[in-house]
């Protein structure tokens, strides 16, 4: 799960979700597992990157098209809205949708 | 330096840093905060956010545009390699320019 994904080459798609916790786990370590492994059986996904600190998480996304995108988006929130109030997780958070136009991957 | 970043209305841009760092600190946790104060002084530099776990990290800094990008590059490669070998920090990394055309912003 953790680490660089290796993405075809651009353009393909991003999406930046940033956010920030609430405390205390309350399921939600349990949810996001899920979301990554439903995420990943999705058509057109091409990778997942994430990290979290005290401070913030972020995880990214990348999928081959707006379209793949969209259909993510209906089943994520679809499964979010029935497992628990995205308030009990995150004290804020943001999406950002963004198309990757350039890209470099560098192996020391 | 850690939080939410609160940028403008799209389109502006993102580039995603995601790396895998190598062990011990050599003077990376200096480096790393030179380089924020330094891109927050360029020209459109719109905002920053920063996550680290055992597995990864990634930054995403945003810019107003891609020339922006493009004089920050020069200026952040130059101190990267006046400071110390790329190779002393990361085991490997990759960087993403994209295009941020949708965001949204919830706060709880």
């Amino acid at each position: 799960m953790s680490g660089i994904a290796k993405t075809p080459q651009p353009p393909y798609y991003a999406v930046i979700f940033s956010n920030q916790r609430t405390e205390g786990d309350n399921g939600y370590g349990k949810m996001a597992d899920k979301m990554v492994e439903l995420a990943s059986q999705q058509q057109g996904f091409l990778g997942v990157e994430s990290a979290r600190d005290e401070g913030l998480g972020i995880t990214v996304s990348y999928w081959d098209s707006l379209d793949a995108i969209k259909v993510w988006k209906v089943n994520s929130e679809h499964k979010i809205a029935q497992d628990k109030g995205i308030s009990k997780w995150y004290k804020n958070f943001s999406l950002r949708v963004c198309k990757v136009e350039r890209d470099k991957y560098f192996e020391m």
